[in-house]
């Protein structure tokens, strides 16, 4: 990795600042673009007249969706850095390469995965890629076993756990994936029309129980260096298959819970598409979860260690918390601060409610299933979920 | 804490240089003794002719049971000094006073607390302190509830995690606990008698998974900051009260641990005493765990927050898992490197036998529990298990 220092000190990019940034790695760079809206950092594609890119990414000191009402460490370009590193080890080839970390500007830069879109578009756009569901799923496995005590030894595994100690991104989830969207919050976002339905989650006692004792599990286990904010907007698609960006909710978690972030995106993607009477592309959205799934315990199959012959009750447990966790999604998504456009770009207004009111009935399901044995049954569970 | 440098670089005491460090707290200190046996570090009371007294405890190079074949950080001294501190405020009167930490020579320099005796060998000897295991309940509540993310802000919690990385001191827990003594490992010390019983356990696949399910939860559970080794030896036991002392396993893990430790290790007494005919000191034991799992309990009630709405599932849970760790100790103390006395020095050969028996069928029943609902199940399962 390249040291050398740009600045001693932190400044924000922009258009142009990027671009001159930029050519340490792209001596020739030209232009740059935004990528993608991007929700917590700022995001350049920097570009040569030949074609050739670069991605510089800068940590802002707040969290960019919010604005500088909810400052926001630096030290999270460490975490995506180091997270990318070590995910280029355990599962070489669904990352993007790092090329340089910049501790002073809080900046990574790393390839540029030309030829592909993000994922959550294309499935939005029924465009189908039908390698990627198992390279998501292979990703999970091959990062799990690389860092959970299965692929190094636990002692180091724990210092591994301190490394990435990261409180302030995990504090963004715990906030508002796990507490804000199950009672009257600020940072709530939401139409009239939900009210009702949005009001009646909020009295549910089991409900609101179950969101306690999920929330406590995403804080208290720490099994394997997780990606931490694994939706199909952190996914890129193409031909090729499937890459894995944005690393730095990256923490020492439960693997369950990128399981159940992937899972509860596609499930997001079904009940839009259904709403909207995709009947196809709905059905390739069960068998996407489905291919991510079996890539999964297929991957994890091969690698688990024949010292610890309990490999089917950690699939069990990990697949009901899985489900639980991705009920968390589906109702953070209708009713939290960070909306999924798969459903909010639905043109049809009506449409779009059910989409939205199934959503809520799913996440509610699954939050509320105990003993799901598959992914079928899990499936099951959310799509005939009753009405909130 | 005075930070006044004793030495520049560590130096191990004896008898004579423990005097005259201790001269810095207790100024006209005149003769040192050993407190105890210890398993791990070397400590000295260094005592005054007025009687006044202070603890001094440093941390060797080395595990002191196995000898310098096993290295061992020094770091251990800051993890029992910076522990101490915290019980101090969690669990206030409950442990010694921390008088002075000095990392040069991981020296932890601690009230003596006169008039107490340990725990165990009180027990052993039938003395009965009866405000001791509600002390002690209260202590693990305190501390449990002082230390998680219900009595700290979460992202304090998680650096506290990292600030208490302790991998050596739970690398002995995980080998000595859940990994050698259910294996044919050379740490193992156990008599001709035994061999029998023992290789059963050996090849019992079920207990097999059940001791690498029990040593995952352990290394992937982050909820508080525990002891780590709450057996009767790290307790001291007086009229006062009890009073917890040897904080230098601390980490921040499951709270079932610390409170299965200390049931196993009545569990122990309590067959140890059966085994003697002292069934009227044995009927006390049940009471002792009975008091101290009240006191927790109460306690937390107590303390529990009341937007978490969950506690019955936690002590649900805090129990099963406790009655399984409990299980692991009661087998590592016949099986594994380290004893306990309760049972070694039963004098006749036949009681010493039985008790032994006793506790491996007691430890493999528990580790095979499984919705133990309250705590005269979890002791009914362990005094009435089926023999190996």
């Amino acid at each position: 990795m390249d040291t050398e220092l740009f600045a001693l000190r932190y400044l924000p990019l922009d258009h142009d600042t990027a671009i001159s940034y930029a050519r340490r790695f792209l001596p020739s760079a030209t232009a740059a673009e935004l990528p993608g809206p991007g929700n917590v950092n700022q995001v350049f594609r920097v570009i040569d007249d030949a074609g050739q890119s670069v991605i510089v990414k800068q940590a802002l000191p707040y969290l960019k969706i919010v604005g500088d009402s909810w400052p926001l460490t630096l030290g999270r370009a460490r975490i995506e850095a180091e997270a990318l590193k070590l995910a280029n080890q355990c599962a070489p080839g669904l990352t993007p390469a790092l090329i340089d970390y910049d501790p002073a500007m809080a900046v990574v830069v790393m390839e540029d995965l030309q030829g592909f879109e993000v994922w959550r578009s294309a499935l939005m756009a029924q465009r189908d890629y039908p390698a990627v569901p198992a390279q998501v799923g292979e990703y999970c496995a091959r990062m799990f076993v690389g860092t959970s005590d299965f692929g190094m030894p636990p002692s180091q595994r724990k210092l591994l756990s301190a490394r990435f100690c990261n409180p302030e991104l995990c504090g963004i989830t715990e906030a508002l994936v796990f507490t804000d969207p199950f009672q009257d919050a600020g940072s709530n976002n939401f139409g009239a029309e939900l009210v009702g339905p949005v009001r009646k989650l909020w009295s549910d006692r089991e409900l609101q129980r179950a969101a306690c004792l999920i929330r406590y599990h995403f804080r208290t286990t720490s099994e394997s260096l997780i990606h931490g904010d694994l939706h199909t907007g952190s996914i890129l698609a193409g031909p090729a298959g499937g890459r894995i960006i944005d690393t730095e909710f990256s923490f020492v978690g439960p693997v369950a819970y990128d399981i159940g972030v992937v899972l509860g995106n596609l499930l997001i993607s079904f009940l839009a598409h259904r709403a909207q009477h995709h009947d196809r592309f709905a059905t390739r959205l069960w068998l996407a979860a489905d291919q991510f799934w079996s890539s999964f315990t297929e991957t994890l199959a091969a690698l688990w260690p024949p010292q610890e012959p309990w490999q089917d009750r950690f699939l069990a447990r990990t697949l009901q918390c899985a489900a639980r966790y991705a009920g968390t999604k589906l109702i953070r998504r209708v009713v939290g601060l960070a909306h999924a456009p798969d459903i909010d770009e639905i043109v049809d207004d009506g449409e779009r409610f059910k989409a939205q009111l199934d959503a809520l009935a799913a996440g509610r399901a699954l939050m509320l299933s105990n003993g799901v044995a598959s992914l079928v049954q899990l499936w099951d569970i959310a799509i005939d979920a009753p009405a909130v």
